[in-house]
């Protein structure tokens, strides 16, 4: 636990395994206090995904791999009780959050893998377990560079000079390493190409602007905030040049969904000529979603609107529609960048193609 | 004083004459305590204007009469003295808020009507005050009618059933009564025609949730709160059959400046079919601007966004762009509401001949 983030220096791990537990960046106290949470139970994972402690699919998916980890490391018996326990605890996890769908690739994943332990000969309970967290770990480690890879085709689009526009956080804290849709900007300020980033403040949780602005002002980008409302004006002065952003899940005809507000942003873009690139690991394409309605849309509690800062914004009583998510049509997306490489339209044709190489 | 909003009922009006002092709704302390600032000076007036205390239009331009009256009423000399102070008041209150053309309109208003009673003969010092209490206090007589005269206009381009998307607050509270942008609403509800209205909170300072969503609470109206950037997601699940929204000023060629985020969602309604209104008093179109490329936009503090709810919700130091006002150009302008009748495009032929009848 770290209360003085002048303390804090550099790249912020937001999920690391650390010696027999999990320890997870309070992301809901940012950017006032860096504050890890150290998690022991599935519980404690399931209870962090779904108050938003950890949020970002990318690192969803990490931290229910590892509470799939937690949940059976004191579990009894042979391999067949431990599969049968791994399936349990992913199944449990899996209802944290319902649109999520990195977080049941990864439970799918660790439920795999403890299939085919499950399947060998003469592994010990202690060498299943062990097998489990070597899983995790490598979840987390291939995100890292899964993220370098959308970074790097991502950052063909862009050049130096341009302004960029993202929503919400689709950044390292939300990722292993990188992020997503902040990916390329990190490249480009490793290799001295300069952005003009404008950070939409994303309410009403507001993890753009307790975030975006937080993670990309640590590296020394150069980020403006502004609150949802003013991305039309930004883009009417011509200080855009392209929007990106993350995605919680896309289905096979390139309709994506992700945070709420993402699907103003890209009619304004359109309406202004500008490019919306989504950034997101292959994992988060869903082909067995046809298309964006089909996408559940989870609805948040009235009081993120009406008492999100501690105070009341808004008359007793008022009705709310809160929704965590909005799909944004195909037609609005310019391209989908995920680490194989730069999809464009048509989408259900592209999106299968990325899934055979 | 009431700190307690259960015990006031019905309307509230926002500025009212009390007995020689100005009793002022203090807007910025709603929707949790009712509270009315008592003015007794010219600089009591400025301040509660600037500082966004009195907001709205027709209701700043309304306090900045009484504020001119406030101004000289203890001063002494004759009607030519008189008038040479009410001159050196006005010019004053004008630096309150630069956008405010209504606020201008008000003191040219009570100027000219100083400059004639200064040439009557046989007026005493007494009566010229008192002259000019008359003037301001018709100034608020003559904007409740015109409020009232928008509404009968508007509702004509209204049915039974629509939803109607609103932007900030250009309501009751904004003007001397009924509002402009909510005056169609507060009628249609008087008779009994069901309109659904969606306020957008309006960031940063959040009129919509603070003020629009309380007055139409307060009066019985369904009333819907939601985040700006919500406003595409539900435009596009088409619940929304028009968009009504004030003005602080319309240029000669209905280029239309109001609250930052009208462009934004006039954009959005365009790009979904949706008819955008402007309702204003003909005093808010300034036929001297001729476009809105003239309009200057005020920015406002960094810590409307960065701290807007008594607590920190960005980083420390983050850059922040924070305009007060945006421009809609008038291609996006679907028709302009006056007490005088509704105007359609082309608006630099059509604003004109308002002003001729």
């Amino acid at each position: 636990m770290n209360d003085n983030i002048e303390e804090v220096q550099g790249w912020l791990q937001s999920v690391k395994w650390n010696n027999g537990r999990l320890d997870l960046l309070d992301q809901r106290l940012l950017p006032e206090t860096i504050e890890f949470l150290p998690l022991t139970t599935a519980q404690d994972v399931w209870e962090a995904i779904r108050h938003l402690k950890v949020r970002g699919a990318p690192a969803i998916g990490i931290s229910a791999a590892f509470g799939v980890y937690l949940g059976i490391r004191d579990a009894e018996g042979d391999a067949a009780a431990l599969l049968e326990e791994v399936r349990k605890q992913a199944e449990y996890l899996a209802t944290s959050r319902p649109t999520a769908v990195n977080l049941f690739w990864a439970l799918d994943r660790m439920k795999a893998r403890a299939e085919e332990l499950a399947g060998r000969q003469g592994l010990s309970p202690a060498g299943f377990k062990q097998a489990l967290l070597d899983e995790a770990l490598a979840i987390q480690a291939e995100d890292e560079e899964t993220c370098r890879l959308i970074g790097e085709h991502a950052l063909t689009l862009f050049q130096d000079g341009m302004g960029v526009l993202t929503h919400c956080n689709a950044g390292g804290l939300a990722t292993a390493r990188y992020g997503t849709a902040l990916a390329p900007i990190y490249l480009a300020q490793e290799r001295g190409i300069s952005l003009k980033v404008f950070a939409d403040e994303t309410r009403p949780v507001l993890q753009g602007a307790r975030l975006t602005a937080f993670e990309l002002q640590q590296a020394g980008v150069d980020v403006t905030l502004i609150c949802d409302n003013m991305a039309g004006m930004v883009m009417s002065k011509g200080w855009v040049q392209a929007v990106i952003v993350g995605t919680d899940r896309v289905a096979a005809n390139g309709d994506v969904a992700n945070k709420i507000g993402t699907y103003s942003v890209a009619v304004l873009a359109k309406a202004h000529g500008i490019p919306v690139y989504v950034a997101c690991p292959l994992s988060t394409v869903d082909l067995s979603t046809p298309t964006g309605a089909e996408i559940p849309i989870e609805e948040r509690p009235d009081e993120e609107i009406t008492e999100g800062f501690g105070k009341r914004t808004a008359p007793q009583g008022v009705k709310v529609f809160n929704p965590a998510f909005d799909v944004t049509p195909n037609e609005y997306v310019s391209a989908i960048i995920t680490e194989k490489g730069i999809v464009y339209p048509p989408f259900n044709v592209n999106l299968p193609k990325m899934f055979e190489a």
